[in-house]
């Protein structure tokens, strides 16, 4: 794939954003980086003057942002998405720093629409958020001062996608074909039909049951066939028994 | 050298800076990846409580920034300079992106002390200025939008010389405890008797289920937690419905 079109299919994708300047920023921070898919999910205010006086000459970005009301929405039809997060979680998906991620991220283009998933700036993502996405990413910074604003996050994570999307990829292997977020939780959701069915999970004393089922599925990328397999026998466990 | 050691070594120097809350930006940035030496050469407004403001917690560098009236002062006793700007010039030295540049840096610092200097927020560094460097340095941004303001410069630069210094191994976490090769097989087994009874898996007409499941389960490769959850549910999926 060539360049220009693997910049086109990454979002960027900022949740909650509170300060409007930094929704500017963040669109110049791309703009520089020849990022153009900007997604808003729920911003405290947008359209807002602020955000067009930092945004300075990619105010085009902003004109053009798609403001939705759920992640969810913002990763519909995504192959990928990275989720950048500061925070440890207990149950954390096997994390990548900024600099792989932005090569996978790249990789992933190839299959279609990708996305880089930023939070609140005092609250970060929520860990349904973050459990939406394929991984969770870090920038490595100073331990003793962690405290990137919103725009610079982006701005770096932005250059980190060019420097990595302006590298030749090397000769592929031919690739299966992998399932979308979709399809994905869509399997997601039927597994946790059958097994409240069978008994086995409590939708009312929940556990930790799905949430490790989702790491599980997500430290391998599930593909097409796989997900139809393994939908296909949910469904006959679900089905009375013959015997 | 040691990582500390070499981050130390190195300075910032913003030269001419027009406006102070560029100063805070970039003792933020600075800090953010574990720098700490800022020179400021002859800046229009300093110190000022704008910067202070930028600065968030980083306010100490600012305290400690050294203020002097040439670049020839901010560079006395370095052994390397690098000349951050955009502009190609006429007489150009042979010019590094900022990656290679920020490796070359880090190099240098086992010689001694090394300086990043950018330049006026409009007018960038001078011809002279450029000339008292070791060489330029470029940030690959979008031709068409290469407005990148002192702030993302300063940050992106600090970032990749702590990539560069550091070359972290990526935070690990705990490693988790694998399930055994007869437990995985114990597993496979399972889910054969269950799939066959459910009626989705025909043993006298096997196809590809089986081969497709375990190099599937075998790409996730299962924890023994995961193994015990997957029994477990496997063993209601095989009991009469209570429906």
């Amino acid at each position: 794939m060539n360049r220009p079109l693997a910049l086109d299919r990454i979002r960027v994708v900022l949740s909650h954003t509170s300060h409007p300047g930094n929704i500017g920023a963040a669109a110049r921070a791309m703009k520089t980086m020849g990022l153009s898919q900007l997604w808003l999910v729920a911003p405290d205010s947008f359209p807002d003057a602020v955000a067009d006086a930092r945004a300075s000459g990619a105010t085009d970005l902003l004109a053009c942002a798609r403001v939705v009301a759920t992640l969810e929405e913002a990763l519909a039809d995504t192959v990928f998405a990275a989720a950048v997060t500061a925070r440890r979680r207990e149950l954390s998906l096997p994390r990548m720093h900024a600099r792989e991620a932005a090569v996978e991220l790249v990789d992933r283009t190839q299959e279609g629409e990708v996305a880089l998933v930023f939070g609140n700036e005092t609250s970060g993502l929520s860990n349904d958020e973050v459990g939406l996405c394929s991984l969770p990413v870090t920038i490595p910074t100073n331990p003793e001062f962690s405290s990137l604003n919103l725009g610079a996050a982006v701005q770096l994570l932005a250059y980190e996608v060019r420097m990595a999307a302006l590298v030749p990829p090397p000769p592929a292997d031919p690739r299966p074909e992998y399932a979308t977020h979709e399809q994905f939780e869509g399997f997601i959701a039927h597994l946790e039909r059958a097994v409240t069915a069978s008994g086995f999970h409590d939708p009312a004393n929940p556990k930790r049951l799905l949430p490790r089922m989702r790491r599980m599925f997500n430290r391998i990328r599930l593909e097409k066939e796989e997900v139809a397999i393994l939908r296909g026998m949910l469904t006959t466990f679900e089905q009375p028994k013959r015997r």
